[in-house]
């Protein structure tokens, strides 16, 4: 089974916009959020919808089931979310070989753009684009799972240095 | 969306299967088992697998959500299962108009014959056959989500009375 090797970023300015796709407005919600297993649903604008299964700890030994159920039976799940129903919409900007997926949020995390890039192996150097900023890889409150349980906030996250742990 | 009704009793003796189908033999296990959700997944001996959602405390207020799924996919997943995989053989026996479901338990439960009928309203009231002994409708040692989770016994449960609470 595929493992996930990605690093994330924040993303500075507006520039990454110039070489972006039309972008797919995604909704998502937790069904289940545990330490170690994860139910996920998500409904995209072009109308399909799935079901994503998480179980392990980290993303280097994690197995993930993911099946296309109906956007009907997925919009009504979302209802049964824990926390908040994550609104973004996903971009994907080629460079220099890679691809990196531009996530802009809405609703409570209005303001926050992450840029993440899927790597073959932890050896890949890929091309920081100028766009890019600080790397949040690893930092547990850029995870969605995260975002969607934490206490609800005014604004995006604090800034990357400004909490301790 | 339809809600389960449903009555509960133990099975005795050997008579019921004078009356049976010839049954098909279920696996299934508990990737998630909290208090008001679970996903459960299913294998059968006839080639089919599910993946089963409940969200809701009690049968009544419950909804839930299956999605076919392939055999080799839910045959990986109940690896995953957090504790016992239950093994059981499903039997249908149609008697005086109401169809009843007999689960004949291997493995750990090796003994137990639990048989359920569906009620279309609390009102029914289907012709209990001669081979239904006690009924256990609502005692939550019976569910398959608290077998799948208790602590290992030496053998079936306790007899329905022998604990309180």
């Amino acid at each position: 089974m595929a493992k996930e090797i990605e690093r994330k970023f924040l993303v500075s300015g507006e520039h990454w916009r110039h070489f972006a796709d039309a972008g797919v407005a995604i909704k998502q919600g937790y069904l289940v959020a545990m330490d170690d297993r994860s139910l996920r649903v998500r409904t995209y604008d072009d109308g399909h919808a799935c079901l994503t299964l998480k179980i392990g700890k980290t993303a280097l030994s994690r197995d993930e089931y993911e099946f296309d159920i109906d956007a009907e039976t997925a919009t009504d799940m979302l209802h049964h979310a824990v926390g908040t129903v994550l609104e973004k919409v996903r971009y994907e900007v080629e460079h220099e070989g890679f691809t990196w997926e531009v996530d802009e949020y809405g609703g409570r995390y209005s303001g926050l753009v992450v840029a993440e890039v899927e790597l073959d192996s932890e050896a890949d150097l890929p091309k920081i684009p100028d766009w890019v900023g600080h790397e949040v890889t690893g930092d547990d409150r850029y995870s969605n799972q995260a975002m969607a349980l934490s206490a609800a906030t005014t604004g995006p996250l604090d800034e990357p240095h400004s909490q301790s742990g």
